[in-house]
């Protein structure tokens, strides 16, 4: 007997709760609405959808999202809210990615049965999930890659997003890199424009992050953007490598899991993961994919760092999903190797470093800043200081006002940013 | 002066409609919140996202969507809908789709200003548009592969959709051909699995279908579902072709954009694109895409084909919303040669032939039956007959109900699955 995938849902149904859990398990595998010919009972047996577990939760009057049709045509009374668990055979796909998600998503998302459907969680036989590529190099290759053990990475985003040419990107790392950062990355509105070919962006940048390792014996890694079609990715990634280059960045929904597959089949050095475009598929609570469920398909994929968003953040998160966003990201599938570093960026300082380090209980984590850097009233070196100086502070559980007293760049940085529990 | 994108979206704020939209502009260009050193006037000039046009619509008490902050952090009072239109520089990404996804849509979707926000159409410049793969066949290119001129394309889907040997495929498909389809498609739960690897069924349903050919002339279109990592997809594309066969079908969202240009490159037959999982992107009006723009992505990559859905279809979208799509699908980017196959199915049989004909105003679509066929009380012949009677009197303007008197395929679908003007 194949062994199965579950699926667990958000739904939301007019309809009685079994009566449209069966038509979620019917749609994704045996697929058809009617009997049909040569659908026999061994066929059915053998590989239908199954329904796990449901379990009721509470019931609202209207539909929550337009175009489900009740019973019956008659206007429903009642929608209620449940979260059921769904599993699949796997042989139904074999070991598949861009199939997995067909099957545990797919169509269901127009399903009349349904005015909410959200994909909260997978759940893989470990054999099955340790067939898939997996992160190369995860939480522990990037930190060898670094050289940092014991506090978060420290980065930050190239500014401007756009319009840099290669040679003033590569001023920019010169101050950067002297600032003491370990990681540096591209925004996502930057891969391969005209104005800045890789090419010449990355013989520029990695030039000035090798000045830098000459004096210091520190090399700082580099996340280039090199979202693209499959056949630029893998070129750049070759360049980018040509050049010493140590990190390779993707914006992972508008490449898509087959290319992000492609280019884990040939990458050398990390895959940074650009999520953006994660909006459209997790903004709706009722729509879409909780991010347990989304990270997933890109960490069997093989990428190592994932963005979160970070505490208070510029965007419309919530600190608590930020949070499970990264401890998701620091939690196995098939086993410890493929965990990946939770990538915490947008207004973050200091400011958020003992809440984080709270939440997490670690500091397996990549913590970006731009403004917590550059915006520093001394400059970017103290910025990058203040950052260090403020985690020192988290992992030692001393409150950051008294470890400002004798650390003046944290000191300065809670003047300008704070008050400490704010973002910037 | 490099020429520019626009970019149409329905937002929601809270905030005055300019300050909201500007926000957009500069997240997806300029891309930060503070000034930094580096940004000149001169390349804000030259890069920078620009608000072209906002037309107000309505106002309403409470947010669409949550995690948006009010100015000031006051509880708003009302937020306001608003359409509006933003323009990039082409330089910003050059010819490039995944990073034009990435710029149009991108982090757009979790802004904090925004209630609401979904990316309604995107206009290129032509010369612009022209530079992506585009199909290869289209409309016309399809309709000579399948040598059917006056009418839309029939087909169906091989159902049941999990669990059939390539035999038993092929024994199915022997039947179906004989019926007189023109088409015929795997469903989308099926690609390579262990139990039906493609090498084996396209063989043997091709087989079938050169047995037919063989006896009456007519090389029915098989739209093999060879979704998988790239590699696969090309390997299988060869598999597909080496066996004579004539089509391919891909889960887009599934595969990505960079997979299916990877695909489009080395295609020597036309790509039927599954939209599955297209309601996650759509299904809630204030986030996501409208088709209109979704459908452009996977164009100018170089489908051939594009599912719409049908009127009165089983799932969750309205009618006019599947003519709109189909609609668009036949509406040229960059040239009459981008036009795609718009592909009616879901519930379909000759009962809603009249109206699909004139709302679109032409045949030029594929139309799919499944229980429309195979649950025809004559059987299959007669089930793909009764389309082609359904369709011959939609064209003429002649009522169903009329030309069933003399077409005996017809009345007995209309007894079967009527009335006329229902679904099945």
């Amino acid at each position: 007997m194949s062994e199965r995938i579950r699926a667990t849902y958000q739904i939301e149904t007019a309809y009685p709760l079994l009566e449209a859990a069966e038509s979620m398990a019917g749609e994704q595998s045996s697929g058809t609405f009617v009997d049909v010919p040569g659908e026999s009972e061994e066929l059915r047996e053998r590989h239908a959808g199954r329904v796990e577990d449901i379990v009721e939760l509470d019931v609202t009057d209207e539909p929550t999202l337009s175009g489900t049709t009740p019973p019956d045509d008659e206007p429903a009374r009642e929608y209620t809210r449940a979260e059921v668990t769904l599993s699949f055979p796997v042989e139904n796909i074999g070991v598949d990615l861009p199939n997995l998600r067909t099957m545990v998503a797919g169509n269901l998302f127009e399903l009349r049965h349904l005015s909410g459907i959200r994909l909260k969680d997978l759940e893989l036989p470990a054999s099955y999930a340790s067939e898939f590529p997996a992160p190369q190099f995860g939480i522990e290759g990037t930190r060898e890659l670094v050289d940092v053990y014991d506090r978060p990475i420290i980065g930050t985003i190239v500014k401007p997003s756009v319009g840099l040419s290669p040679d003033d990107t590569a001023d920019l790392v010169d101050d950067l890199v002297d600032a003491g950062l370990d990681f540096i990355k591209d925004d996502e509105l930057i891969a391969n424009p005209p104005y800045s070919r890789v090419e010449e962006r990355v013989e520029a940048v990695m030039g000035a992050i090798h000045r830098h390792k000459d004096r210091t014996g520190k090399e700082v890694m580099y996340a280039c953007n090199i979202t693209g079609d499959v056949e630029t990715m893998l070129e750049l990634h070759d360049v980018v490598k040509d050049a010493g280059g140590n990190c390779v960045m993707v914006s992972i929904n508008d490449v898509g899991i087959s290319g992000l597959l492609a280019l884990r089949k040939e990458a050398d050095v990390p895959i940074h993961a650009h999520r953006n475009g994660w909006g459209a598929l997790s903004r709706h609570p009722l729509l879409g994919f909780d991010y347990a469920a989304f990270q997933k398909f890109w960490r069997l994929a093989g990428v190592d760092h994932m963005h979160v968003n970070g505490l208070r953040n510029k965007f419309c998160e919530s600190d608590a999903s930020v949070i499970r966003s990264a401890r998701i990201c620091q939690t196995p599938i098939a086993s410890e190797d493929d965990v990946v570093m939770p990538v915490f960026s947008s207004g973050q300082w200091a400011g958020q470093a003992p809440e984080t380090y709270e939440a997490l209980g670690n500091a397996d984590l990549m913590y970006l800043a731009g403004g917590g850097i550059l915006g520093h009233p001394d400059g970017p070196e103290a910025g990058v200081k203040h950052l260090k100086q403020g985690w020192e502070a988290a992992m030692a559980g001393v409150p950051l006002e008294e470890y400002a007293e004798d650390h003046e760049e944290l000191r300065r940085a809670i003047d300008h940013y704070g008050p400490v529990g704010s973002g910037r």
